[in-house]
């Protein structure tokens, strides 16, 4: 990953370390703060921990003192008040829906789809617009704490380019839907569009490429089962929406007999690595079959109450140790924001509340939602989600240092009730930093604000067509 | 308000002005920014607005070339990049407890009362802890977008004391209750204490003293009933908690086959000013008793989610005109920050997913909540809570540059749902500015945060007590 020049001057810093009398093998990098959240499946929390980096993994985690006898390196940040976490992975979201924050807030679905997002999408969405609204939401997510996201939106190459010019990480699908997209006339089209993503990124150390039918009841039967084999003769996932509103369990239970989850199962859809979000009205059933197949679900507190969609059996779900992340879903009247640490808190409290019991998700759980259970819910656990010896270095460091911030009994607690987005610190993606003291390194701030302000003027005027 | 010294050169300068070919009253200082959201009867926006200060209250608001044009000023806060709002209301809160942040979460009501809050409280809290935990609290407030705030506590009199200090304004009532309090022996006690407390702030400029028996079933009926001729006599609020949870409900309706709110109607404790925290399980027939008072109502959905207590009947208040603000309760446990900007999101989103219906507490109505409305349920709503010529210059500054505000297609949407408490820049409070560019600049941050961690030490070694 470094190029070679560095690391030649390192190889030889750490030889002449060596000569004069000290030991350490040579890495690329060395993080420490005052806690090091591992989120190994011990939960070991090290007090004065650092991280030795080389290229785009993790060497290894310890106490300060120890990495720092054990391991050289010419490039050291040190953050002794804040906490060094792995990064949050956001399980499900439409990034370059951004452009459209609080375009149509505090409205019934039918109205928010018919008179605002589809004019809004038909009139407004082209490469562009993607581009300009993936790089808004990288910028978002980044400076919020954001490493991995899931993505499922429109020109998926292009959020694929801009995901990596962020350096961030994505699990990234195509739309696939039953009626004409912005970029693609049919299911089919769309399907074979998949299928050249799946082939170009099949290997990529950034991107994930996904199937991504949007949902049972926007697809026919064919196009599902065509979205199931194509993710499986590539090896990759398929990520849907499932059982988000009551409506679409009304509609399937009519039309099937079935819940979507038994409706999906009957036709093979589940089979294999799938990635669902939402998961509102599942049943015990469902969730026995989804946890039979070992599906990931993607919880998004924040777009459930903001839609009146309903609240997800989540505390269910983790007692019968399936894989539920976290995710924020788009910002266009259903979030509107992509900041993880709120999703946490919401997670958390909404579970209680709706359980009456204060004991319900409690903050250790709603961090690992946000961290490793969501690199579970995307079947990526053994490169993600937690700081352990060779996996990918993905990192953040929060600061604790802010009123919000003190005192600190407790540091999970810390972080899924107190802490906030604008105290994440420092980014690291794959071994290289994207934000670094609150600057993100890799994209252009000033030049972003002012497409997403240009942007808010030409979809406003697309919207002031006269109505009925 | 202003030093005469300063005084003299404002009209020195304005003469001046005068005498080279300029007109305009002088006034203190003027602030402008992008958008000036009023909150006035008819919710007024004003784009590129300004708003003409005099000593502690507001001259005029209008827009920026007229302001300029009508007054002269020496100083003058411009903000191009941001939102000019009233400051925030908070009205419930348990400042001190900032130094308790996080104490015992995800655990029992009976749980985190009898082995942490009341042993943490019986070993700290004295009269040092109360002032550095109000400061805490205080700065953390300020630095997110609050101007005045309802407290109950202990040491009230030193609650007052800093909340002056760090130039807030607040309802600041001591806790009266039948047991032995760190500050007073008895109820009696209390009473008299507060009876001193009242004459003591009868006419302060920032300090409205109250009478704040903590509840129904932890005071006897004499009790409450002394409390509110207390109030009466000297025509300042009560404050107390209200059906907050099922059990204060049961318990009541087992003992004295009413409701509290029944109860305390029947003893005459709501005839007049009355400020009540919580109303979660309140009915048809209590709010129809509320009503006819006038009594203001503090909603605290962090706190009633953190508790699982249950979902407070916002919708249908607000339906009804009751004046209800929005409070974040104490930190310890229940919230677990100071953080309106957070409280409305979370007011909006509740309401929406509990109701069933996406228009409910709509983002206009959420930040009237936190801003008019919560005057309104002060009984204030003449001295604060919107922008207009009279009022207190109680002012905030929101920038609306960072990636998280852009685009913004409606102010009170990006308000609610999109803008954070780190997006908070200036706040003024009775025409003194008392944050700027983030600063605060009445108190001593750093000392500030080292008790708070000192405490941390000396709270957590109290609670290191063998358990059973």
């Amino acid at each position: 990953m470094l190029p070679s020049y560095r690391r030649l001057v390192v190889v030889a810093l750490a030889a002449a370390l060596v000569s004069c009398g000290r030991s350490g093998a040579p890495v690329d990098t060395i993080w420490s703060a005052r806690y090091v959240v591992t989120m190994d499946p011990s939960r070991t929390v090290i007090e004065n921990g650092a991280i030795a980096i080389s290229g785009d993994h993790i060497v290894e985690a310890g106490p300060r003192s120890e990495i720092d006898a054990k391991y050289t390196s010419s490039e050291h940040l040190d953050r002794p008040n804040a906490i060094l976490a792995p990064g949050l992975i956001n399980t499900h979201t439409h990034a370059a829906m951004s452009l459209f924050r609080g375009i149509a807030d505090d409205v019934r679905l039918q109205d928010w789809l018919d008179n605002y997002i589809f004019p809004a999408e038909a009139k407004n969405v082209d490469r562009e617009f993607v581009r300009w609204g993936t790089r808004l939401a990288a910028l978002e997510m980044a400076l919020s704490g954001t490493t991995t996201y899931t993505d499922m939106y429109y020109f998926e190459d292009t959020v694929a380019e801009e995901t990596k010019a962020a350096g961030l990480r994505g699990v990234l699908g195509e739309t696939i839907i039953g009626f004409p997209s912005p970029d693609f006339k049919s299911p089919q089209a769309a399907l074979a569009g998949t299928e050249t993503f799946l082939k170009t990124y099949a290997n990529d150390p950034l991107i994930v490429p996904a199937v991504a039918p949007h949902s049972i009841y926007t697809n026919s039967d064919e196009t599902l089962v065509a979205c199931r084999r194509l993710a499986d003769r590539y090896q990759k996932p398929l990520v849907i929406h499932l059982s988000e509103t009551k409506k679409e369990n009304d509609d399937s239970l009519a039309q099937r007999k079935k819940t979507p989850t038994a409706a999906l199962d009957a036709l093979g859809v589940l089979n294999g690595w799938t990635i669902a979000a939402h998961g509102v009205w599942l049943d015990d059933a469902d969730l026995a079959i989804l946890k039979s197949h070992g599906t990931g679900i993607a919880h998004c507190p924040s777009s459930n109450m903001m839609l009146s969609s309903g609240v997800a059996p989540v505390t269910k779900m983790l007692a019968l140790q399936m894989p539920v992340g976290l995710g924020t879903d788009g910002v266009a009247g259903s979030n509107n924001d992509v900041n993880m640490m709120e999703e946490m808190d919401l997670a958390a409290k909404l579970q209680k509340v709706t359980t009456n019991d204060p004991r319900s998700l409690p903050a250790k759980d709603a961090f690992a939602m946000a961290t490793i259970l969501g690199a579970k819910a995307l079947r990526m656990d053994k490169l993600i989600g937690s700081i352990e010896a060779g996996k990918r270095a993905d990192l953040i460091t929060i600061r604790i240092d802010e009123p919000n911030a003190v005192p600190m009994y407790d540091v999970y607690s810390q972080l899924v009730y107190a802490l906030k987005g604008a105290d994440i610190s420092d980014v690291m993606v794959d071994g290289r930093t994207i934000v670094r003291g609150r600057q993100m390194l890799t994209l252009d701030e000033p030049s972003i604000l002012a497409k997403a302000r240009e942007y808010r003027e030409k979809v406003s005027a697309s919207l002031r067509s006269p109505k009925p």
